[in-house]
């Protein structure tokens, strides 16, 4: 036992070999004499920094340099270290290494490949995806002055700042007017959806990381801060406390769903500059560059060179694909046609349905093709020199109309008030009803609509066939491929495949471009009859989210606002399957395809889209299972180049299971 | 060359060893003298049956009668044989095994076992479940007068009689009136389905087996008569012509989904013999059992002698149990408690969506015990001695509540009208419109039902140990089994079980009945994981109707009605999934789940429930993987407990796949 409350020349501190909040080189520490060790943390007296103490201590300070360094040396990675002072003799209490924040993480890790000390492999896993993409959320400026009232969890990342509503109609209703509100909920209900859309972050008082607010909210991709036990939330007043302080229905607070705090008041929001750099508004050569974009460049650049996996985005405009580009996509793995069906185009989805017969059915389906055309030249030329997978209509056609009970309204009170209908709205509201489906999931999408109208996929593989020959023209490099959703029996595809193939050889009119046909695993039975679908299909893109939904039985938009967040607090489930894959059930349907695919081609070309390709628990699944491809939502592409790097040079096994 | 046709002495004809329409012993045919062959068939002249031409050439009738006898000595079947007599001798010409009615096929193979030609495998062999089948619908009494006037493809079996109609409003319109129509259309399209659901039956002009008012037909058990070309159907007329003869709306017709008979008229419609000797009303040993009626009983009892799979049928009340057990069922695989919470009882289901908190939920659930435990009473009554599997609750709670869109148009009109609303139906319009999923399907029911309102599984349990006790001490031997819906992983069941075991133990309070708890296999996962869920469940049966749904990603409700007539008639698929199982998909799921299940334990036991127990191609399937039951409607039990003695006398492998 010593004593570090002996005399003048006695005391103790804590010390870091390095800045674990910044990872700036240089000892860091606070040291307080005559003390004893719980006194630092306690508080009652002002500590002093380490660079004091050299000037009080230079001696024990030299000694304790010294050994910081040795501590350093044998542990090649940042110490935090425990120590006393007794009579100016020096003892080293405890040591560990140190705790750090994501960008403190990048830093150090650089810097000790700078060193010496450690292989970029080692950096590289010092380092996690989780740890970038946090780096990656804007982020509150704290150099502004800020007055931090409360910290809760942090349930979903972000910063959000808006005037706070106590209840989701009034969070609507403001946000309509274009205000930006924070929904402030004791906890939230299935009821709170519509305002949970429209709020830009949400603030709750219970609940932790599974709980309703804060899965909906991931899901969302909206910033969350839940279990704030240290306010009251008061909702029929319109207003929650913490200690004295009252905050009123809308005052304005900004929230921080990376750390939990909680701020009254506006904090400017900045880009994080980590965005900045992988947008390519700023070079990690650059004078600009922060010390952590520099880490992060060099960290991914060595990501790049040693992953196996090649990390595609999911993007459906040429905005997107640009963007993605940027990011460091190495191609699209699923751009989604539907969403060229929509805004203005629904007229022709109504003009489709309403046709009287099928040479008017196919004039109108026709009449779309310029248009489907131009969409994919701009995406092929952004994506020049890299595969584009284009995904063939997949959605019901209802989902282009409007709602039924919406209509049955709108109807009914036109009848009730003798108000006179429009033979077209009448048309329209008799096609919602004959088109309406009890589980559209399982309905007539996919596959079963090429079938049923063969004119709809006809008229886009001559678009895209066209885009690419005029592409080609223009000096760039398309390659497109073609994906046919929902398939479920060899048979199906074999006949769609034969129909398309024809239709992209008459377009071609003898143009010398590679068009492969391939098709997404998303059903169960597409997924264990894997060996029969391969003779047809050029490759496999796995939709593991349909591919849980239906291994499941979970509808997402259903689940994940009703029994999910039950399950997670009962651990039912360890985590959510739609963020993280459920490796013992569908990834084993995954691997059994996989397994099916390759003893057909052992070089059949296997990819993933969907958000599981680009969460890195999934991403060392899939890189496990020898996958060509992982494509993921653009933002999420930089996660993926990093995280697939680390499963190369070392196969981390994901540990948490769902049995 | 022989001639018939040379003089008096000769002549040409056709005979069978028995009646090949009824059955009846007695060589049977028809002789023309002076005539060759096709002049038979041609029907020039009118024929001479083999008791007229004994008289007219009794030599030659006498050898032909012990050729006869001899051939059939041979084949061991009935024969058809054609001849040809040339100057007073016999040549016969050929013969082969000769076709025969439903009717014929039961009678003559009782008869050659009594003539001890064939064993009694053989006897069921030569009968199939499809004509027992057809035995037990409904019959038109074909010895009252009647008028043919045209036979279609007999795509759903039946007898229906009605006045026509051309179109689904106008038949839903006279249906709610009381009045029996059949829906007459060119081809039926989704739009018909409120009309084809109003009709007694459908006739179409066009489409085979697979047309789509073929498919949607069976699947209600609608009788239909599809493709009948001779008619040509006036849809804006409002009438239909065969040759001169034009039947209008509101005239009368007799159609017979079995034969494809169409009659002007009504036909009298007679139950069938078999059914009523099935359904007891008959006894085999009595006067009035007709010859077929002995012979279906002797082939039925000799079934259940060699069957290895025990039959049960899925019955929701006493009434249903009662006739289940007349049919030979051996216990109940499916209870359906849903259809416990319908007519009055929708009110409960009302306030437990309704109740303002967790306790008032759970006063409003458990004041359903009692009712529920009256239901179980009946049923465990009717069943004494024989295993009821009851399922708990599965659908989820808004499909006891009114549609969305009904709702909204009924509040819509009223805002219009400024008539003033309830607060109890606003509430219940807040509730169905919280409560509305997407995909209800894959929503919030059954086990996660029994997860997020525990109260409510534990009260069916409750009534169910108490309906137990309640029976035992009544002198009967209740052997119920609780079924858990929906699982899809270890941890919900194992969570719910636990609950539950308690719950029974407590409500038991001493009593010693056994109530094994077991859960349905019908999502995909639960299938591939089933070692896991297998260690704790009594017993697993297949829910085969979803576990279609999901591995193929196929609504029934809404694929039947849209695009599956298409894939039938594209042979995409070779018959409908829901009809008979599709063993390379769905199968494959259940024996990968038997495999597991009886690896932990070698005695696991395994049944199907839903409508593939009573198909006979799934039947041979299950058979072949030893599975222990197979639960079916009660209308199918007979053709069950036929197959499965089929499928035990020769593995028939089922041929007919789906890849």
């Amino acid at each position: 036992m010593v004593f570090g409350n002996l005399s003048d020349d006695s005391g103790t501190g804590v010390a870091f070999t390095r800045n674990p909040a910044t990872g700036e080189k240089g000892s860091y520490g606070d040291y307080l004499d005559r003390a004893q060790g719980e006194d630092v943390v306690a508080g009652i007296r002002n500590t002093m920094s380490l660079v004091d103490m050299s000037k009080k201590e230079p001696v024990v300070h030299a000694e304790l340099e010294r050994l910081m360094k040795r501590l350093e040396d044998h542990y090649r990675d940042l110490c935090d270290i425990e120590f006393t002072v007794e009579r100016g003799k020096l003892w080293i209490l405890q040591t560990r290494v140190g705790k750090r924040t994501a960008e403190a993480a990048f830093r150090i890790a650089t810097q000790l490949v700078d060193e010496g000390k450690i292989s970029m492999d080692e950096a590289l896993l010092r380092t996690s995806g989780d740890q970038l993409a946090q780096l990656m959320f804007p982020q509150f400026d704290l150099s502004a002055k800020r007055n931090l009232i409360a910290t809760g969890i942090p349930a979903s990342p972000g910063a959000a700042v808006g005037e706070i509503v106590f209840n989701s109609k009034r969070a609507f209703d403001l946000a309509k007017t274009g205000r930006k509100v924070i929904l402030v909920r004791r906890e939230t209900s299935p009821d709170d959806l519509v305002g949970m859309v429209a709020a830009e972050g949400i603030l709750t008082s219970r609940g932790g990381k599974t709980s309703h607010a804060a899965v909906v909210a991931r899901g969302m991709g909206k910033t969350a801060v839940c279990g704030t036990e240290s306010i009251s939330v008061d909702e029929k007043q319109l207003q929650f406390s913490v200690g004295d302080l009252i905050v009123r229905e809308g005052e304005v607070v900004s929230i921080d769903g990376t750390t939990g705090c909680v701020y009254l008041g506006e904090l400017p929001v900045t880009q994080s500059p980590v965005t900045s750099y992988l947008e390519g508004t700023i070079k990690a050569a650059s004078n600009d560059a922060t010390p952590v974009v520099k880490a992060v460049d060099r960290i991914l650049q060595h990501a790049d060179e040693i992953r196996k996996l090649y990390v595609r985005a999911n993007a459906d405009t040429p905005e997107d694909a640009k963007r993605a580009r940027t990011l460091g996509a190495q191609g699209i793995g699923l751009c989604r046609t539907e969403h060229m069906f929509l805004g203005d185009r629904r007229t022709y989805v109504e003009r489709v349905v309403l046709a009287d017969n099928e040479g008017e059915q196919n004039a109108v389906i026709t009449e779309m093709q310029p248009l489907q055309q131009a969409d994919f030249v701009g995406i092929l030329k952004e994506m020049s020199g890299h595969p584009v997978t284009i995904r063939l209509l997949d959605p019901p056609l209802h989902e282009f109309l409007p709602n039924l009970a919406t209509l049955s309204a709108e109807m009914a009170t036109a009848e009730a008030l003798n108000t006179s209908i429009s033979p077209r709205d009448k048309a329209i509201f008799a096609a919602v009803k004959r088109l309406h489906e009890s589980n559209p999931m399982l309905g007539l999408r996919g596959v079963r609509l090429g079938i049923l109208i063969p004119e709809l996929f006809k008229m886009q593989v001559r678009a895209l066939v066209l885009a690419s020959i005029e592409v080609k023209k223009a000096g760039f490099d398309p390659q497109p491929e073609i994906m046919i959703p929902l398939v479920a029996s060899q048979r199906e595809l074999l006949y769609l495949r034969q129909g398309l193939e024809s239709e992209i050889k008459k377009t071609l009119a003898g143009n010398n471009i590679a068009i492969p046909i391939g098709t997404m695993i998303e059903t169960p039975r597409a997924a264990i009859t894997a060996t029969r679908i391969a003779d047809y299909a050029d490759f496999f893109s796995f939709g593991t989210n349909d591919l849980t939904q239906l291994t499941w039985a979970f509808s997402r938009d259903d689940v994940e606002s009703t029994f999910l967040p039950r399950y997670l607090d009962l651990e039912l489930l360890p985590f959510n399957p739609f963020e993280s894959l459920d490796q013992d059930g569908v990834g084993l349907l995954v691997k059994i395809a996989r397994d099916q695919a390759r003893a057909v081609r052992a070089d059949f070309k296997l990819g993933v889209c969907g958000e599981h390709g680009g969460d890195p628990r999934s991403i060392h699944f899939f890189h496990n299972l020898n996958l060509d491809y992982v494509s993921c939502s653009p933002f999420r592409v930089p996660v993926a180049r990093l995280e697939s790097g680390r499963a190369s040079c070392l196969r981390v096994k994901s540990c948490l299971r769902l049995i």
